[in-house]
């Protein structure tokens, strides 16, 4: 927690907070905080900035909030559902790395089960988002939504704009751009990759198969690796 | 389990081995092999190729090695020594990744307790290694060791060669460099970095300061993301 996130439940007065819950135990247990310490908070959507530690019991801090959060990747990701013991790390790590839109879709060789994990409820989604983002100094939530049919979302519910599309496949020869500055839209297959009917379905939508290497990463390993490479 | 690694003791003759363990479970019960199944196999510290299934009980299988594992990232990885929930993760990406080289070493900001972890054992360290080389396709088990004194690894223990030294510190301005060609000795911190002292003593042995932007970002996450922008 490099970042205390804050909501608008939190305000006791225009510049003033009182922690609750999992910030409270933080900031008391980890930070050890006393009387004067400066702490960095951030609200949730909104800025960046200190946070001066008032009085311990309530736990008050005086706010002030004056810096942007960093920018947010131009990339949409797009990750076919991975076992929900990875999942949660998948989303704390991208939105950490300031992936603000993340779409997880089914694969013919996604498991049917890992539709059916608690992992995937809203509330869960967005207390991993709150993680990666408290780790990396962001206020932003990303925007996470889950697509049961891999032709529908491919077909109809892509997020639309001008993006570039690529799906990673180790088989491709073309190598995954570096330094990009446009848009883009990245594909992550599941565990096994994707059928051949599904890459000539993204390819009928314009994906163009990229490669990281020979070797098959891991999901999360393949993901970060990739958001390192192109921007 | 994208490769079934061989060791010298599965060899009943010269083309032929008999699997055990967690190899022939995942053989049977993931693979569901039958025989004539064509699996991809390599032999550590050796060469790639394809075993055929001979018989399932015992699970014998006849290998063709006629492939080179891919190559090594040309980097020394030094990373603080990370709480032992993420050591096991880390060990295997690094390794998935092509990491040969790994000193896990002491900081001021390492907790102590860290180093009693029975994960630091050559045993686990190993296990884990096997587990990222069997997922990326690769046969060699990188070299892993531990530095309890920062200091003395600095200045005694680094490894010897001509090799471009980066430390990872989020307040540097200069960005890690791209696409790198020479070989290249990356430092990572502990959660919540470098002390200015150890930060002195590394400017001293000619590492730069590098960033992978304001984001800070996990170990594990850091890790894959420096490598995917520097290869």
């Amino acid at each position: 927690m490099n970042l205390i996130l804050l909501f608008p439940d939190d305000f006791v007065s225009e510049n003033r907070v009182r922690l609750t819950g999992r910030r409270l135990e933080h900031v008391m247990n980890v930070h050890r905080a006393a009387a004067g310490d400066v702490l960095t908070v951030g609200v949730v959507d909104g800025q960046l900035g200190r946070g001066v530690v008032l009085s311990l019991d309530p736990l008050e801090l005086e706010v002030t909030l004056d810096r942007h959060p960093p920018p947010a990747l131009p990339l949409t990701l797009v990750v076919a559902l991975p076992r929900p013991k990875v999942l949660n790390r998948i989303v704390a790590a991208t939105a950490s790395m300031g992936v603000r839109r993340l779409c997880l879709i089914n694969a013919w060789r996604v498991e049917k089960s890992y539709w059916s994990s608690p992992r995937l409820s809203p509330d869960n989604l967005r207390a991993q988002s709150i993680l990666g983002i408290e780790q990396s100094r962001d206020t932003i939530l990303p925007d996470i939504t889950t697509h049961r049919f891999f032709r529908k979302f491919v077909e109809e519910e892509l997020p639309p704009g001008d993006s570039r599309r690529l799906v990673a496949h180790p088989a491709a020869t073309e190598p995954l751009p570096r330094n990009v500055s446009e848009h883009v839209t990245l594909v992550i297959g599941p565990e096994g990759g994707f059928i051949e009917a599904e890459l000539a379905s993204l390819d009928r939508a314009g994906f163009a198969a990229v490669t990281l290497g020979e070797r098959i990463l891991r999901t999360e390993t393949a993901i970060a690796a990739a958001v390192g490479r192109m921007f």
